[in-house]
């Protein structure tokens, strides 16, 4: 038996967008858009533009894709030409060679919503779809609300999908934009659509996880024999999200009957990076990553009944449903650290430190980093902090500096205009080649803006180091990240820096205090020395 | 037509404590049986008496519940009789009239996890099952591994749970115990084992969501006909969750064909009550709610498309699959660049501030919104700082105390016995009923730890607020999250509170700035504005 393609299309830069509190920035557009080309989608919607400045700036700074870079916007308006709507034209001038239009399938939002009739609604969609064709474009027409539309109107709902058809979109998408349709009735409506005369390789599905089951819906179309998935990554979206592709690509790649029926874009090895993805998307949003997503999450694979953990450590596959290796992830095993050996001895290569299997030091730094763990540290990104502990375990961590006390100061009043402004000042007292520095710096960047403390702090830091402060000069801050979380039975706040240097080396670092000055000092010490153990001399 | 019976049985208190990080404590376990009772379960399972203390503990403690309260064990083990187990005596000890007994009906887990041959395991499931019933219990048999068991072996996963029946079980649970079969397999399962002779009517599901398709694949099984619904609130569980009750409770009493076929014992009114019992048992668990959670989540009524927006405000129903105060949420129509004046109008009514169609007003808000945004605020979330924002703008801002000026210092040393310790201390000086106060606190909490600078200042704003520092008694910070983000060309800090009052009130506020204490104590300013304004008489 051939297998039938099927066709992966990611909105999470535009459906996604709608998630409450996600706001990409184009440069972040940019980042995950390769991220998804890396990992193998057909289509990747790049947002609407014209409708906001951003989605606008990323058209223009679109990187070039493998996959099909989509422009989204809406079926001409009425009374006007598809050629005279200043609308379709800002979606047009993106220029992409894909484009994707949503349109009105439900009677009901044709005359609540646009106050126009059936028929003008139709029209709209036909002249709409034609006008991309006869610009040379991959045509696609997001059919919104159609299966509430169907329920209501099954003759309505299958003419205006039918004009977008004949008018010769490539795709039909079925969308249930309220999220309101069960799986069962997804399916059924599918599969009459099909017989009512438009092709499954023509159709796709667009579903929302309002009743938890988007993937399921997705399925159920597919089962139907639709050929176009829609969703985002980790489930962003509009209220509950889109469907997960995050949790879509493992089951299309390893279960039946998925596995035997279709192809997607997707190599097998492209999945290991899916975790990495997942968790890389949150980082881009300072959203805690969800422990029990499917497939990506951290306790996807983690066993905590006894019974299973026991019979885990026997064969993995009593307990598991797929090798967690598959899509990158990790099994826990609270009662067992053997698994964690041997991840350690990889990590620890990775930053240049070769241990042999077996040396007690491995236990060492295992037990630390559980006792940091449960104070609130995490060393999931922060590789750089990561190997100083595995440094002093292993008796490698060089003697550099040694800060012996530090006070920071925060002002706000108003100056001579009546304006309210703040300044920052540290003072650090180091010991450095056995000498006793003190350093005094201000948080004042060169514009006259007060930076804040941790500026300061890190100013008077490198100051006077000695030796030292000459190699930090091309090191920079380039994020930083808070996170309340629990270390033991407190709140504590957990600091994240990212850093990068005149190499282009980029490292990250984590500090943990109730104390966010404290954490953030503690994460930048860190920063600074990953760097020297790296450029000093000798 | 007569609606069929459907039987929800909640298994938070046994497979919801193996979720990753969740111990519940055995006053936590009443609460959350009491509130399950409350909401109409049929049946709760405790938790497994004798597997642990705290399960022991809770069945000498647990309520008397109107639901069927049950203890939850394994099958007799082999070469004992079931009256001789002493694992099996503990369960039976606990007193509960329903008992439900786990047993494998998979012939790989029969050999390799328990090493017995096939016939030995019908045995012990039968010989346990008449042990319960002729103890005059209600007996369940949970069919671990049933549905991978069916797929490797479906005679022996067959005579496995017909050995159960014909013993007098009530109920035979089909379990997806590693959560990973496709909702299709699920449902054509569940038909030939009714067509196998057990009638639908003694069926239960018990699904995990490895696959996120634990809700979708417990409908496959009652589309099938079995009449059992096993899950958790909140999708607690094992790895990725089980069922998520929360979710399925809505689509049984909400959605098509369930609501015509099937009668629960949840009455449709105790449904309002839904989305509070969701986050009363985050709290319980002090996890933060899952914002785009099904029917339950702070964003599942969260529309923040413009075309949506509009749409909302004519017609509910436009982009609403159900009306949200049916499972007791509420409408949230957030701001943002994507939204116009019909989505502020709703936004600032649900605020309490009514403002005419065309008011300029609105005009002067969208700008300021607008202009903030691009300095770095985001008011997605921030709905009080979007209140004050408005109420500034329509002058409608009481004049409640003015900032003069402030001083954090932050001071981290050896103390006398050489430990590196921090400090935290503020002054606020500030204008109240025409007089000026000073005031300072340090940041040290009642177990003598520096809680930073930003408890500090806290902490003296409230200390001599005039007649507003009692109102602000039973006040205090939730969640505090940190993000560096783009102020026009330079990063900047974000800074968003969320606080929660003794009325169970809770509220999002925003600060930015490029220095994290000048954007922390922003947002704490309008935390305590948005309280007070609520508070204070006249």
């Amino acid at each position: 038996m051939t297998r039938e393609r099927l066709y992966l299309y990611d909105t999470t830069l535009r459906d996604g967008q709608q998630t409450q509190g996600v706001q990409f920035s184009t440069a972040e557009k940019v980042t995950i858009a390769t991220a998804l080309d890396t990992l193998g989608v057909d289509y990747i919607e790049g947002g609407w533009p014209g409708a906001n400045p951003t989605d606008s700036a990323f058209f223009d700074a679109a990187p070039t894709t493998r996959a099909k870079m989509t422009a989204f916007g809406m079926t001409k308006r009425n009374g006007m030409s598809a050629q005279n709507d200043d609308v379709l034209a800002a979606v047009m001038n993106a220029g992409t060679d894909t484009v994707c239009l949503v349109g009105k399938t439900h009677d009901f939002h044709v005359s609540a919503a646009l106050g126009i009739t059936l028929e003008e609604n139709t029209d709209n969609i036909a002249k709409s779809i034609a006008h991309l064709v006869a610009q040379g474009r991959e045509a696609l027409f997001d059919a919104e609300h159609f299966f509430d539309g169907y329920r209501a109107n099954p003759d309505y709902a299958l003419t205006a999908i039918k004009a977008a058809y004949d008018a010769g979109a490539r795709w039909i998408v079925l969308c249930d934009t309220n999220g309101g349709t069960m799986p069962a009735e997804v399916g059924r409506i599918t599969g009459e659509v099909i017989a009512a005369g438009i092709p499954g390789d023509r159709l796709g599905i667009h579903t929302h996880n309002d009743t938890e089951n988007a993937v399921a819906c997705s399925l159920a179309a597919i089962d139907a024999g639709a050929r176009q998935i829609q969703g985002t990554l980790n489930g962003l979206g509009e209220r509950c999200g889109n469907a997960n592709l995050t949790t879509l690509i493992p089951i299309l790649l390893l279960k039946e009957p998925y596995i035997s029926r279709f192809d997607t874009g997707i190599p097998l090895d492209s999945l290991a990076n899916l975790t990495q993805i997942s968790r890389a998307l949150d980082e881009i949003l300072n959203r805690v990553p969800t422990k029990q997503a499917a497939f990506v999450g951290s306790s996807a694979f983690a066993h905590k009944a006894g019974l299973h953990a026991s019979a885990i450590l026997k064969d993995p596959s009593t307990y598991e449903h797929i090798d967690p290796a598959l899509v990158g992830n990790t099994r826990i095993i609270p009662m067992s650290n053997q698994a964690g050996q041997s991840n350690l001895r990889r990590r620890l290569e990775s930053a240049g430190l070769t241990i042999a299997k077996g040396d007690p030091a491995l236990g060492q730094i295992l037990d630390e980093v559980k006792a940091r763990e449960a104070e609130g540290y995490s060393y999931d990104t922060a590789q750089a902090s990561f190997e100083l502990l595995a440094r002093k375990a292993l008796g490698q961590m060089p003697d550099l500096f040694e800060v012996k006390r530090y006070r920071v100061t925060v002002e706000r009043r108003k100056n001579k205009y009546d304006q309210m402004v703040s300044l920052s000042e540290a003072v650090v007292v180091v010991k450095v080649d056995g000498e006793k520095r003190l350093s005094v710096s201000e948080s004042m960047d060169t514009e006259g803006c007060d930076r804040g403390p941790v500026n300061a702090l890190s100013k008077a830091l490198v100051k006077d180091l000695g030796q030292y402060s000459a190699l930090l000069e091309d090191m920079h801050l380039v994020d930083f990240k808070v996170r309340i979380t629990q270390g033991g039975t407190e709140a504590v706040t957990r600091v994240i820096i990212d850093s990068e240097d005149g190499q282009g080396r980029r490292w990250s670092t984590v500090g943990v205090s109730a104390n966010i000055v404290d954490a953030s000092f503690e994460a930048l010490l860190d920063a600074i020395r990953w760097k020297l153990i790296r450029d000093r001399k000798g």
